[in-house]
C-alpha cells in the first residue's frame, strides 16, 4: 500500500531474527485503521494488516510450531517501565504490526516475536479468530473501568467496534443500549440481547458510562451530553482530525474522558472459545489475498461491516 | 453587577425562609469566576461573590447563632440521587451562591441554608477563612484520584488555583513541580517546598498526573503532551471558549482527562486550622465593600493574586 493505492506485490519472505516466528497467514480482517492508513494516516507505506490468524511455520519453541496462532500487534522493547509492568502496548519504542514500521498480515507470510503469539483453541474457527484483536480492544474497557453488574451503559455507533463493545459489556453484566444509524446493524445488536436506539435519540445526563465508537468527530460532545455528572465517557474510536469541544460541561460536571485502545488477547480468546461473544453476523465478505484491492474497496463501502481476506 | 459593570447598590435584606440563616459578610474574596461573570459568562446579573466568611445574625439552630461561618456555595434540592449520595454539588436543580440565581457574598448580608454553613475554628483568621472555598476545590482532586505518596505531579499555572493546588498535593505527599510564568509566584511556591519550572519548559511524557490550572485554552494539549501513557490530566480551570484538540494521542496513549470543580469544605478547613496550608502570601489587596469596583479592577490586573473585600 502506498500513496492511497492498494496493490499486489511480490515480496521476499520476512526477515526475522531468532526471537521471531515465521507465520503463514490463514485469514485476516480489514479494520477501519487500515482504511485510515490508506488515506495517509501515519504516512504509511508497506504491507498493512494487524487482525489475523495464522499457522506457525518456523520458530524456536516447539509448543508453537505448526500451531494456529493470533498475534499481539505491538512489538515492544521488553526493557522499559511499561514492558516491565505488563503494559508493553504502551512501550515508547514499539513497532506495530501493519501500522508502524513492521510489515503486516495482508501477505502470505508475516513475522512476529514468539512472545506476541497466542495459541488459538480448536473451538475457534479461522473466521472467528480474526476478531481476537478487535475484541481485545473492546475488552480493554473492562481493564480500565470498574463497571458494576447491572450498570446502564450507552454505546454510540453500530459499526464493527460498537457491535463488539456492546456485546462485551452486555456479557460482562452491564445493561447496554446501542445508539446507531443502521436498522440492519441494530438488528444484529438486538440478536445479542442489547437494547438499541436510533442515533438521533440523545438522552441528556442519563448514563454513568458512555462509550464512543462512532469514528465521528461530532460524537464526543454528544457523548458528554449523555453522561451524568461524575460519569465517564470512554473514547474508543480514533478520530484523526482535531475536534472543537467546549470543556466547560466536562469540568463543571466533573466528567472523565478516558482514551482506550488495544487490549490483552486472553479475555477475547476466552469470550470466543466459550461462544459468549458471536462475531459471524459481522462478516460481510471474505476475499482471497489476490483480490485484496477489491476487498479494500468493499471495506470502504459506507456502512460495511467486517471484510476478511484469506490466503489460498 | 450588570452588563459588565460593577457598581454599588442599596438592596433590601435577603429574603429567606426558615431553613436559611441570615449572615453578615465579614470578608470575601474575588475569584476568576467573578471576573468571568463580569465578562458575561452565564449572562450573570446581580450580586456576585462565593468565597466568604461571615457571622450568623439570624437562624433557627442555636449552635450557629452568632458564630463565624463559611458556606458551601451549591444550594441543592436535597431530594435527588446526587443529594442522597453526598454529591449535592452536582444536584441538577442547584442554585449557586453568587453565580446561579442566588445573590452572592459581595454584600453586607447574605442568606444560605443552614445546612450549607460550616463553623470556622478560632485558629483561622477572617482573611484565611475566605480561602476555604477555593482550597476545597483544590482538595477535590484528592477525592477524585488516588495519588500515591511520593508520586511526581505537575501543576500547570502559578495563579491562585495553581498555588493552592500545588500546596494541597505537596502536603498530601506528592512531589509537585509547578510550571508558571511569574518569578514572584514561583518564589511563593518554592516557599511551600514545591519545585518550580518556567512555563516554557514542557517535558514530554514525564508525569503520571498533570493538573491544568492555567485558565488558558492552549494548556490542555500541552498537559496531554506532558503525561505518560495511561496517565491522568486533571482539568481544573474552566475555559469558557471551545478549544481545538487532537484526541488521537489521548486515545492511543489511553490518557484520562478528568474534570474537577468544587470540593467538600471539611478537608480545607482542617488544612487551614492546622497551618499545613498557608494562604497569606496569596493576598495582594483588601478593600472595603464600598470600594468594590476598585477591588474588581485590581483583581483583573494581569497576574494579580487574591483580592479581598471586607465589610466595615
Amino acid at each position: 500500500m502506498e500513496s492511497g493505492q492498494v496493490s499486489l506485490r511480490e515480496v521476499p519472505l520476512p526477515n526475522r531474527d531468532s526471537r521471531f516466528a515465521l507465520v503463514r497467514m490463514l485469514r485476516a480482517g480489514i479494520c477501519n485503521t487500515d482504511l485510515e492508513l490508506q488515506r495517509g494516516y501515519y504516512n504509511f507505506s508497506g504491507i498493512p494488516g494487524h487482525e489475523f490468524v495464522g499457522e506457525v511455520l518456523e520458530c524456536a519453541s516447539p509448543e508453537l510450531l505448526g500451531k494456529r496462532v493470533v498475534g499481539e500487534i505491538n512489538l515492544a522493547c521488553g526493557g522499559c517501565q511499561f514492558c516491565a509492568t505488563g503494559l508493553s502496548r504502551h512501550c515508547a519504542r514499539r513497532l506495530v504490526l501493519g501500522i508502524l514500521n513492521h510489515p503486516g498480515a495482508f501477505a502470505e507470510f508475516l513475522a512476529l516475536p514468539e512472545s506476541n503469539l497466542r495459541l488459538v483453541p480448536d473451538e475457534i474457527s479461522d473466521q472467528t479468530a480474526v476478531f481476537v484483536e478487535p475484541l481485545a480492544a473492546a475488552c480493554e474497557i473492562l481493564e480500565q473501568l470498574h463497571i458494576p453488574v447491572g450498570e446502564r451503559v450507552a454505546v454510540l455507533g453500530d459499526g464493527k467496534l460498537g457491535l463488539l463493545t456492546a456485546q462485551v459489556l452486555q456479557v460482562h453484566g452491564a445493561r447496554v443500549t446501542l445508539f446507531g444509524r443502521h436498522h440492519s446493524k441494530l438488528e444484529i445488536a438486538r440478536s445479542f440481547g442489547v437494547e438499541t436506539e436510533a442515533a438521533s435519540v440523545r438522552p441528556t445526563s442519563e448514563f454513568n458510562i458512555v462509550v464512543e465508537c462512532t469514528g465521528s468527530p461530532e460524537a464526543l460532545p454528544e457523548a458528554i451530553g449523555m453522561v451524568k455528572p461524575r460519569g465517564t465517557v470512554v473514547m474508543k474510536s480514533t478520530v484523526h482530525v482535531p475536534i472543537v469541544i467546549d470543556m466547560a460541561p466536562v469540568i463543571v460536571n466533573e466528567i472523565s474522558l478516558v482514551g482506550s485502545r488495544c487490549g490483552r488477547f486472553e479475555p477475547a480468546l476466552e469470550l470466543l472459545r466459550s461462544g459468549q461473544v458471536s462475531v459471524s453476523p459481522l462478516i460481510v465478505g471474505d476475499f482471497p489475498l489476490s483480490e485484496a484491492p477489491t476487498a479494500f474497496a468493499a471495506a470502504a463501502t459506507e456502512g460495511a461491516l467486517k471484510i476478511l481476506i484469506h490466503n489460498t
